[in-house]
């Protein structure tokens, strides 16, 4: 059964930009960001009612998501449902003979089930189905850790950068003297 | 303030093929089809928890809607947000200068207000807005009458031309007598 529309995903060049149209002029609030390496993605969650907007801005610029950006630009990428129970939703749709692109679901990194349905099979909509998993909370924190942790590690090469700018300046005027 | 996504809306070239997908597939459940001749489309209402997914067919080939399924083909159209208050939302775009389609909330037939926000704006996306008004059940309810009406007539018609056939066939037998 479908029990509500979980997200729809959005591609983006940069996360950035693109908050200035959904969070400063819209008015959503951005819930925040984690990166998804199997998808080669940051995505960031908007939340809307029961529902997410997911903004996808593609870091692995060989991920189907940057195939996507490329070929077609920015805009709406897919529609996510949620439902209680997706091998007996996958199924339902096999017995309708619509072409899936994942036959049985993948385990995502948040610990949930997911499945893509192919385009050709929907009308021309990339539809992903998600069962929501007991697990699903404490990887969303580990997930969450992780990002932070990329940003703290990024702000700390950046400052060792600053750092050693400021030593090279220093180091040539040294020489000059 | 953004209350809820209101629909997604899909464009598809005839109403009963994508219900294969969306109803007998997928397991949504059709609530109900009106005609919308503002935009010159049908719409399938398919509830999905407090979203719906909408199915837009262009009845009328100059439509906008009909256009974009030539050029673009079926998918995809556009997200539409319910908001608390449509003229403080349009202003708040209007601020940060994101390009709106209306400038001011047009009155659907419903007696709802909304207006589109250009994707230009957007990232590529084109967003609706929605503001409920008190008397849009009133007027669901008409439109539905509407739409049944049409369909009484539509068969009304059918039977008739199916009388006509076959007085055409006895008429023909007639002659040749």
């Amino acid at each position: 059964m479908i029990k509500k529309i979980s997200h729809i995903a959005v591609v983006v060049p940069k996360l950035e930009e693109a908050m200035t149209f959904w969070v400063d002029a819209l008015g959503l609030t951005l819930d925040h960001v984690e990166h998804v390496e199997a998808q080669g993605v940051d995505v960031a969650f908007l939340p809307s009612g029961e529902s997410d907007i997911e903004l996808l801005r593609p870091v692995d610029e060989e991920s189907g998501v940057a195939r996507y950006l490329q070929k077609r630009g920015p805009g709406m990428h897919h529609i996510c449902f949620e439902v209680d129970d997706i091998e007996a939703t996958l199924a339902r749709l096999k017995a309708h003979n619509i072409p899936l692109i994942n036959e049985e679901p993948t385990f995502g990194t948040g610990g949930k089930k997911i499945a893509f349905v192919h385009p050709k099979g929907t009308g021309g909509v990339l539809v992903e189905l998600y069962e929501l998993t007991p697990d699903e909370p404490a990887r969303r924190l580990e997930r969450m850790d992780a990002m932070r942790h990329r940003l703290t590690e990024g702000r700390r090469v950046y400052a060792q950068g600053v750092r050693a700018f400021f030593a090279g300046l220093r180091y040539g005027r040294n020489e000059e003297e």
